[in-house]
């Protein structure tokens, strides 16, 4: 397999006509920001066996890829731009498997926009390594920070917490789930909540979202904003396999609070703001002085978790940041 | 070691006081450019045994990563801006290894510029695998473009070629090379031509920089430009390592002159201008209508090279783009 050749029939579709794309053949890309816009840039990256399972399916490797990056642009209230790529691939990988891991790329960018505009493709003899660099805007000093957050101020979250978790647990730890199909499509496909994160900008006072898992990463909004939270943990909104699954072994509600993948977001709002008036969004506790995170069980009475956040146990890598 | 911390240590001081980087502390950057500039973006990434030798300095591992990029943004016209770096560690890597690798990147900001303003770490079983996102400047139009060239420009060269490749034939081959030190100096810690590149804004008509080999290079400006080369191997500039290298081993000139990892300039001046107002700049050719790179010995017959390019042979990796 020449890689040149394989680069330029599989990836340079996905320039997608942007002209500083150039069609993948030059050195660099091209980007000029509208005017009255800031550009909003995140980076993270995925390594075979510690962030997806080795059979997942590529298009769907390759949809993650995009998705807990425009989670991201999502979560700072930015409308995917750009994106570049860097992959590493091991000598196993076929033609048919990037076939594969671009599609998932190229359908995501046709669901929810912008462009590849640059990368790199190099070989590596360990497991496959992809770094996606993505590009959004804003309305300029509209970007939605992890500081800001105020006391008193409402802890929101989207969609539902856990299913992600529940679905690695049952992988790596044989966990008996129920509704492993709906768990699975969330693990696989995350939702990036953009139209969310849109509606947000000049309204939530601080967000991020829920990768490294609820708590932790409401830790980070309190650690930046210089605030403690308290959320109940019956508020926590569950999918209804979550829910049925946590019925059968109730001990599994710190999996759900701590696990990550959910890529929902989690954010401020002030007190006086009407969630209600937000699709999809639920009110679990609140900013307050002081720091750190502390989670009530229905009765009022703290719940202590085993764990604060959740770093990825599929292969023996940790995630960072 | 926590990776958390370790990053905070590490790596957040090559934020360098960027506002928008927000200390690495948020979930993405804010980037806003001055009116009148547009960006550009590059992405390379390197990996462990195949990009550099396991017992590489970790700082020219740094600085490597850095300089290729730099490198793009140079050819480019670009200056430096910021940078989002991929870091996908393994267990083998210690916290010295890595203040050593954040160190090279420090220097390079500091003599080069830009800041770090986001990015990853992620823990591998596999190699170290590293990719840097550059974004650069460019006064509106002005970025130089691999098309662009039309017959009759001058093929320009900056600094000398082949130093690398011969450092790497000697590494891997075991082929015996004079002045080893200035050979390895030049494949750890190549130059970044930011200011000739800054220089070539509105003079060069199209450009790259050498990362594959000359040959291949110079064939990927002709590709874009729609055109083919002629270039006199006699002319191609040597240090003079590579030249009393070259003396005892004639057969070296395939490696000089299609080896990679030079990171110099190739470009295209048109006639009229006047290539020895640029500092250290030598002409080596013309470009001419038809296609491909013919190399002509000093008796102005053509050369057979067994390669066009190079594919970093460290490893058993193959790089593309």
């Amino acid at each position: 397999m020449d890689e040149f050749e394989t680069i330029a029939r599989l990836f340079v579709p996905l320039a997608r006509g942007e002209p500083g794309a150039f069609g993948l053949g030059d050195d660099a890309a091209l980007l000029t920001p509208r005017p009255g816009f800031d550009l909003v840039l995140t980076k993270d990256a995925i390594v075979g066996g510690v962030h997806f399972f080795p059979d997942d399916p590529p298009a769907a490797i390759g949809a993650k890829l995009m998705r807990v990056n425009l989670s991201d642009l999502a979560a700072k209230g930015a409308s995917p731009r750009a994106f570049l790529l860097a992959a590493a691939i091991p000598p196993t990988v076929d033609e048919a498997w990037l076939a594969g891991f671009a599609a998932g790329i190229g359908a995501d960018l046709d669901e929810f926009g912008g462009a590849l505009v640059g990368g790199d493709t190099v070989s590596t003899p360990g497991p496959a390594v992809f770094s996606l660099t993505a590009i959004g805007e804003v309305p300029t000093g509209t970007m939605i920070r992890r500081a800001g957050a105020r006391p008193g101020d409402l802890v929101c979250v989207s969609g539902t917490i856990g299913d992600a978790a529940l679905y690695v647990a049952h992988r790596l730890r044989g966990v008996a789930v129920a509704g492993l199909d709906h768990l699975e499509e969330r693990y696989r496909y995350p939702r990036p909540r953009l139209a969310l994160g849109a509606a947000l900008r000049g309204l939530a006072r601080a967000g991020c979202d829920v990768s490294d898992g609820l708590v932790a990463d409401l830790g980070h909004l309190c650690e930046q904003s210089g605030l403690g939270a308290v959320i109940e943990a019956g508020a926590v909104p569950l999918s209804p396999a979550a829910r049925a699954t946590l019925e059968r072994a109730p001990g599994l509600l710190a999996t759900i609070l701590t696990g990550g993948d959910d890529y929902e977001l989690v954010f401020a709002l002030p007190p006086e703001a009407d969630p209600a008036a937000l699709t999809d969004v639920s009110v679990i506790g609140r900013f307050e002085q002081g720091q750190g995170v502390r989670v009530l069980d229905r009765a009022g009475s703290p719940l202590e978790l085993d764990r604060t956040g959740w770093r990825h146990p599929v292969g023996r890598g940790e995630d960072a940041r």
